[in-house]
């Protein structure tokens, strides 16, 4: 254990490590791994989507050329459908952003509130729980609708449901939290059946507490396939079918650029969104959708679609996480998820280290996302937490960014204990 | 002229007319003159769009696959920007649909306000200039965020301008007017230079008085090419480059299903609207941009191409003004506008007869746009104007619904007539 080290000892360490951390400089790299993007590799998978389209008419005879089916067209709610589990009333398809169809919501609770309840938009204040460290794009659309973030921690099971449950039984403030429930960004957490079913089952002291799903990573396992509770179900059961907004798309199935969304919700969710939604758009791209459709043609190949990416993704994942082993593991100067699926792996530093690190290694050539990102308003309360993301470099360049990435958490501890003796 | 008749005369056209109603609604027709939407044989001339994809890699180096380029391609926004003479860094592409990109910018104004001004949802009241009759779609999107709609008188040359000036100089709650500046929907009115250079240049008391110009016919004329006058050019000379908000897309140019939209604006206003947009979403889809300017390489390509579109139109059109003018001119009982491009001809019929027109061709099987549709709130104050839309059924099935349309108006109007003797 680092940690443990004498004064003299870290010093010592300290100037062998800045002398291959100087080296590493000369090297001049130019990598990244900030950004949770598929490589080139995982997007040649898709590259039929390119071809041509097979038929443009719909199973029920519409033309996906021309205006109509507002939410989408049939085959396309089915695909979904059958993935997930949702039943196909509870659909409506999106364009290629699911984020946009999870800001679009935020926006309507805000300004038109949801079921004859106040809209949040004119309430003095409103809150939201955030647990973390997770996405910073959900955080960044409640910090734009005006919502005060609150931190919920996470535990191995998802976000600490006692925190929570306290929380949204005494504050009639508190109308929401965000929730990646399958491989969580960036923690890879998977929410156990324990924690879907008090989610669902909530007294929550605001009649519009809103549950915002967002299954970003729900088929996207690499490891290990993982088995998610149906929230549905579990909410239906307590009457609380309302609260649930569930989010999904195919960017990291098929093409981050040119990809189908989706939003599920309750029969009167969806009845209350399609009345907006008829008034903001004509609606969302129906050849894509029928594209997509012809492609996968059953959920079953899309299942196995995903193997493919898994193979592709496993190398890199095992890049990280065995450089994180042999250069961290027992040094006591930082800590990392398990992972079985999704995109990241979240390190935490010693405390107070994580912006040094970064700063550290982009000096060197290494972009990480930036330091707090991961926590609301950017402020990571121990400035510990750091996200990789390893799938879009080589799993050659993945391994040099990695070798410095170490060395930086090792020399900035070093740094941060030196300062605390 | 029918309107000078004798009451005797009157009625003894009517039973005729009405002989005639009764053995076409023995026809049991079934016809649709409602909807603006391109006929199959439209979409047909796009079919190429249909095909493979010859490469997703942007002129600068980007992989329309990917995450990346939140305001569009760079070949995209220069391809708009040479149809439409707009400069290209005023431009940002959207997805599939201009009225997406209309409702968001509303909602923007509503929720955030613009350059520093008051959000327009945070004053006590606020309104919205509507010329009409106009489109349907556009009234709803103000009157879902609570704007007041007032009506303004059009012209032959656009929107009474008088009219205009006078308002919105004295009133600074009127924050903006809708304009469809070319073959307006309904009326087929371009917009002259004197108009635009007025709209660009009158005092507004509301320092964030904004121009929703919706150019969606901007390149879709039949009959004759006409020039817009560059409304962006006559802002800035007298210092309101923030007034105009810009859009357009393909829906009528390729398909109304998977086109490419955009939204120019000022630099200052793009500024603020990517600010919200890098929140909303990750970007709209990439390929489809590409796809559509492989598709037609260039403006002049593009301006070639809805040559087609006008040679399929053309016929329908004529069928419509012919019927017309055999069936109605000089009786008094309706008027129309000359239509030199767009989707539709409107009628005004005998004041009061509108409803009961629409009433009387459905029930012999022919749908046209609802009565009032074309005014704010669904209330046409006269009664009078009828949107028709001839672009979707064929020729064969457009003369049978015209010759009962013109029945229709003929009877309905001698009932009111009577009515009034």
């Amino acid at each position: 254990m680092i940690t443990e080290y004498s004064a003299e000892e870290l010093k010592s360490l300290l100037d062998k490590l800045m002398a291959e951390y100087e080296k590493c400089k000369a090297l001049n790299l130019k990598l990244d791994m900030s950004r949770g993007k598929p490589s080139p590799i995982q997007l040649n998978i898709n590259n039929d989507l390119l071809g041509e389209i097979d038929s443009y008419i719909t199973e029920n005879g519409a033309d996906t050329r021309n205006y109509g089916l507002l939410d989408g067209i049939p085959e396309m709610k089915r695909l979904f459908s059958e993935l997930l589990d949702i039943e196909q009333d509870k659909i409506i398809i999106g364009g290629n952003s699911s984020l946009n169809l999870m800001y679009d919501n935020f926006m309507r609770l805000y300004v038109f509130g949801t079921q004859g309840n106040t809209p949040w938009g004119r309430l003095d204040n409103y809150k939201f729980l955030c647990p973390c460290p997770g996405y910073d794009r959900h955080f960044a659309v409640s910090e734009e609708f005006g919502a005060e973030m609150i931190n919920v921690p996470m535990t191995e099971n998802g976000p600490d449901m006692d925190v929570v449950e306290k929380l949204v039984a005494e504050d009639p403030t508190i109308k929401g939290i965000w929730c990646v429930p399958l491989h969580s960004n960036p923690l890879g957490v998977c929410y156990s059946d324990e924690t879907v079913e008090r989610l669902a089952s909530m007294k929550t002291a605001a009649p519009d507490f809103r549950i915002f799903w967002d299954n970003a990573y729900g088929v996207h396992h690499i490891y290990e396939d993982v088995e998610l509770a149906d929230i549905f179900k579990a909410a239906e059961k307590y009457g609380n079918e309302d609260r649930i907004y569930y989010f999904f798309s195919t960017s990291k199935i098929t093409f981050p650029g040119a990809g189908v969304s989706m939003v599920a919700s309750s029969k009167a969710n969806i009845a209350e969104i399609k009345k907006h939604m008829t008034i903001q758009t004509i609606g969302h791209d129906k050849i894509n959708q029928i594209r997509h459709v012809q492609y996968f043609k059953t959920a079953e190949n899309l299942k196995a679609h995903m193997k493919k990416h898994a193979a592709s993704l496993r190398p890199k994942f095992d890049i990280v996480l065995n450089t994180l082993d042999k250069e961290l593991k027992d040094t006591g100067l930082a800590t990392w998820n398990p992972v079985k699926g999704g995109y990241f792996v979240a390190v935490d530093t010693y405390p107070g280290c994580a912006k040094a690190t970064v700063a550290m290694a982009k000096e060197a050539g290494v972009v990480m996302t930036g330091a707090g990102a991961t926590y609301p308003y950017k402020k990571d309360p121990e400035d510990k937490n750091i996200r990789i993301a390893p799938s879009y470099p080589s799993e050659e360049e993945l391994q040099q960014a990695m070798n410095l990435f170490c060395l930086c958490v090792k020399i900035t501890g070093i740094k941060k204990l030196l300062e605390e003796k």
